[in-house]
């Protein structure tokens, strides 16, 4: 058996077991068989009994082993459902549903950031804690955090959010809205999800950026969506693409992302805007737009939202706290018609009652906090400054080998390799180099992109990371 | 046009809105037709100008009329979508989807609800702010709440909690589980979407106790689900049911509510209990526990937990702070083997990222608290003062007309009807006479049954709620 490994973040037991599993399923351990008794196996492996006994009782949850005090532990003989005593054969339940499991290269990001804490993180495409307003939260919690309220909200959300809300999208971003229309939610992730699985049906066809974020999220996929492309430019995407799609396929619903747009940092162009709006009530189209990243505008002037300048009602609205404050809360909101709204609140019900009333609250009071516009302007003057830090060490280590448009907003740096590069083996050796990033591909792109995020890397980081991801660069293109 | 009604809880523009909408769908204002103009209808209405702004701009919202400036607001000519300039069809988007709306009876209530702060409540199935341990929650919000953590959480939730709550089940309920079997989910109402979504497919068949609170949940229905009934006597479900509904049906989960059963109370038999986890593992089909009352038990002895005696690993526990602590937090939690946990959880990002880091961090700290078992301990005495009141009251006003065992934990007091009496009609009565309760057969059983909640219930309110239901039902029984 196989040493478990104790700077790895994974606990003991858990490597014991997968250890022990990975030998059952290759037939080391045939069923029936009886493994070593708690202690032996302790002892060999130089672990506490303890950890062994959590090793087994995993593997007995899974069904794969059975015990009984006295006899020890045996592979179960009848593993997947034959005979008639036995545990649920839960790998079954596992892969049943319609879930589709999140991307290989996401998952492996994650595992990679999960296992080494020492790995510069361009890849993460949230704000780092030095950006979050942590003081003002915390201060927040201490002072505005009495509540009398423990109960189940109102389905659309704590009201004194909405109003909050409300007040903001009028303040910021130009939209005369009322609380009726707003509604609360765990993160734009979840406008996304309620709008894809409530307002759709399986087999209908959606229009998104490429590349787009979208193309991340497998809910797209899962929801049984058809995905058409809408190619951005360095001005954003191009409207009449829209009518010659929808010659062939009835499009059902636009996912765009006009403002420092996700992954390329580009900003719809305004004519376009227009056009989009008016191109997409001609052909009764609704428009999903999701403004994350507007208020990060280095010059402190965001881009108009499309909702502003929309007359018809053609546009659901999406915001969140995730880019602009802290993703942990898990606060956005949606804008939509009544109707849209109230149907979609009755179905999040259904999926889990609805956001906790604590970030709500809390949310609530910063928004009308005399700490939030300071905070936007701090946030905004230090992502200027990381992305200054980026720019200047790609330039200096990679203008060889790769070219990108300075962002004027958001979170991210889209860069196109200049030689070719397969981007698994790249991801691979960033790892191995010490840094990680998300390959374009993730996004929809063809191979030969990156995404660097540069708001959760810490500012002593950025430098350094450059030089790993040159290094590896240098490795996999030679 | 109708004068909009201050009294009611419904904001003045919506009132308005929704009027004007109505007299448009009966042909009253035909398409095209002008209406009046702003100042003119707040005159009229005797409303500010801002309101009728805003309800002629929800009317926008939803494509029903259009305006442009100097020319006023005109009845949408091309309403559903068949010339080429419009808004979208949100009524037709709403339509969609496969999510079935709530049910007709708790939509009733819960409207009841909101539009008559006065009515007496025997149907929220929650605390009530004096149950709710408000004190220690803003207590800890001051003290506990310093956090530097404002990113992304780990998908099964965040660490600190879920050690809090393995350690909570081994002490509680014991459950001898460890940090990495264990998902902190948006409640139990999260835990059963997650288990309906990902681990079944549409057309599969699940066992659930009748009643059972999961009729009251459209999730099963929405999920496509097959639903057989398990028969619930005084000592709860029958187990060898289960076998001869297997003999015709291939039963893909077992879905349980073991202690202080919702809606009638009842708490499984322990020879039941066994016999249930013995069929269930011969049969091979996993058991869902849903356990949220067990720890109210009147007399500070829980019933045991089904996965405290489960040898085989087929039971999927489900627990939650609703029931115990605050619905409003949405912190829940479930037990599963590993590759269930990681499923649910990679799942679940695509939903919604992840529950709030707020409250679990909250959470955390309440259950390794000092204070939590204190405030357990005052849950229950007040929970058993409120059923002495609400039996008192039923036996000396209502003694002759309902019949009903006295629950020794939980929140819910079930009762039959000794007459005939339609559901619909019962709820409208009681509505008006001030009183509002869940009609059994929301919970799937036949009519003339009622599920009387005490815990949400003022003190002071039982006694009067009850004389309230007591008329509702001459009047209905007559």
């Amino acid at each position: 058996m196989r040493q478990p490994d104790r700077s790895s973040g994974k606990p003991l037991y858990r490597q014991i077991a997968d250890d022990i599993e990975r030998r059952i399923a290759c037939g080391e351990f045939p069923p029936g068989s009886l493994l070593p008794s708690e202690r032996k196996l302790a002892d060999k492996l130089n672990v506490n009994r303890s950890t062994v006994i959590l090793a087994y009782e995993e593997l007995r949850a899974l069904g794969l082993v059975e015990s009984r005090s006295g006899k020890g532990t045996w592979v179960s003989s009848n593993k997947w459902g034959i005979t008639p005593t036995h545990s649920p054969n839960w790998h079954r339940y596992v892969e049943g549903g319609y879930f589709l499991p999140n991307l290989v290269f996401l998952r492996r990001i994650r595992e990679a950031l999960r296992g080494d804490p020492q790995l510069i993180d361009f890849a993460s495409g949230e704000l780092a804690a030095d950006l979050a307003p942590g003081d003002e939260m915390n201060a927040l919690m201490r002072t505005a955090g009495r509540t009398e309220y423990w109960g189940y909200d109102n389905p659309q959300g704590y009201g004194p959010l909405r109003e909050s809300v409300a007040a903001y999208l009028r303040q910021y971003r130009d939209i005369q809205t009322t609380e009726s229309s707003v509604l609360i939610t765990s993160g734009s992730q979840q406008s996304l999800y309620l709008i894809t699985q409530c307002l759709l049906s399986p087999g209908d066809a959606v229009a998104i950026e490429e590349p787009s974020y979208c193309y991340s999220l497998p809910m797209f996929q899962s929801a049984g969506l058809k995905l058409l492309r809408l190619p951005v430019d360095s001005h954003g995407l191009q409207p009449e693409i829209i009518r010659e799609l929808f010659k062939k396929h009835s499009i059902k619903m636009l996912f765009v992302n006009p403002n420092y747009h996700n992954p390329t940092g580009t900003v719809l162009d305004p004519q376009r805007r227009s056009r989009l709006l008016d191109i997409a009530s001609e052909l009764a189209i609704p428009i999903v737009e999701d403004d994350p990243f507007s208020l990060t505008s280095y010059d402190s002037v965001p881009p108009p939202s499309l909702k502003s300048i929309d007359r018809r009602g053609s546009v659901i609205y999406i915001g969140s706290f995730s880019k602009i404050a802290a993703s942990g809360m898990r606060v956005g909101w949606m804008v939509a018609p009544h109707a849209v709204v109230d149907r979609l609140a009755d179905a999040r019900q259904q999926m889990d009652f609805g956001p906790s009333v604590i970030p709500q609250i809390m949310a609530a009071e910063f928004l009308r906090s005399p700490d939030f516009l300071p905070h936007l302007e701090r946030l905004r003057m230090r992502l200027l400054y990381k992305r200054d830090l980026l720019v200047e060490a790609l330039n200096q280590q990679l203008a060889d080998l790769l070219s990108f448009t300075v962002p004027e907003g958001g979170l991210h740096l889209w860069c196109k390799l200049n030689a070719e590069a397969n981007d698994g083996k790249l991801l691979e050796e960033a790892i191995r180099q010490g840094a990680v990033f998300v390959p374009g591909s993730v996004y929809g792109s063809e191979s030969g992109y990156l995404r660097l995020t540069f708001a959760r890397t810490k500012e002593a980081e950025i430098r350094p990371g450059v030089a790993r991801l040159a290094a590896a660069l240098k490795n996999v293109i030679g």
